[in-house]
């Protein structure tokens, strides 16, 4: 049904672990509730934080406080968006990467459109009052075979 | 039962969540399989890997190949470990990041040890030929409440 696993399966010699195509990279974005904010906070230490998030229109938009993760935004850091699943029992997994930069949605019509995407935060929503969007400039995904 | 949960939760008063005590980020590493090792990449770039790992007498410990994580490894960049666990249906997660030193074990005796831990890594064996240690300088926690 992919194009992308047709044939033989792409594998990273240097890892040996499959490499995923853009199709399938997607399809783990749609599907993930839950993926991680990657970035350097203001004292050099990289840092993972989870978030729940929606892929939407080819970004990752997600809602956050003001704080570590919106200061990053802002400042127009280099950040990575991480998802992954895996399963102990088959021992199988995937994980897939975006590369890019993450900025403040500031349009209001915009963050109208964003508020109808039915993402709600974990947390007391009072405390997650901005969107955030994360523009892919690379997205690279692997799979535990 | 845990001593830390007794009384009023430690509300952190910035984001909403509720602080995770030493001993409830431990029992989380402990319980795990899958965390990620959270890193700056020569270009600059944050990423996060995940990994299967144990968590062995006060350190997180992992197998991995030649690249990426283990130059950052040799070169004791600070890194950080992230475990998360999350449950769409009652919207509870909790996240612990370890914060600290990577660096690959070298003595033989240790190594041997690691071996007995039974950890196995879920790509190709003979791709997975180094032992690294994150040894914390600061371990932190989250919940959702």
């Amino acid at each position: 049904m992919n194009e992308s696993r047709t044939g033989t399966a792409n594998i990273d010699q240097r890892t040996g672990l499959e490499i995923l195509g853009p199709a399938e990279c997607e399809a783990l974005l749609q599907r993930m509730p839950i993926g991680r904010v990657v970035f350097v906070d203001d004292e050099g230490q990289p840092l993972a934080l989870p978030v729940s998030y929606r892929w939407h229109e080819g970004n990752v938009v997600f809602r956050t406080l003001e704080g570590q993760k919106l200061r990053a935004a802002v400042m127009n850091q280099r950040v990575t968006f991480e998802v992954d699943f895996w399963d102990p029992e088959t021992r199988t997994g995937a994980s897939v990467l975006v590369k890019g930069k993450a900025s403040t949605v500031d349009e209001w019509a915009e963050i109208e459109l964003l508020e109808q995407l039915g993402l709600m935060p974990w947390a007391s929503e009072r405390w997650r009052a901005r969107w955030i969007r994360v523009t892919p400039v690379e997205i690279s995904g692997r799979r535990v075979p």
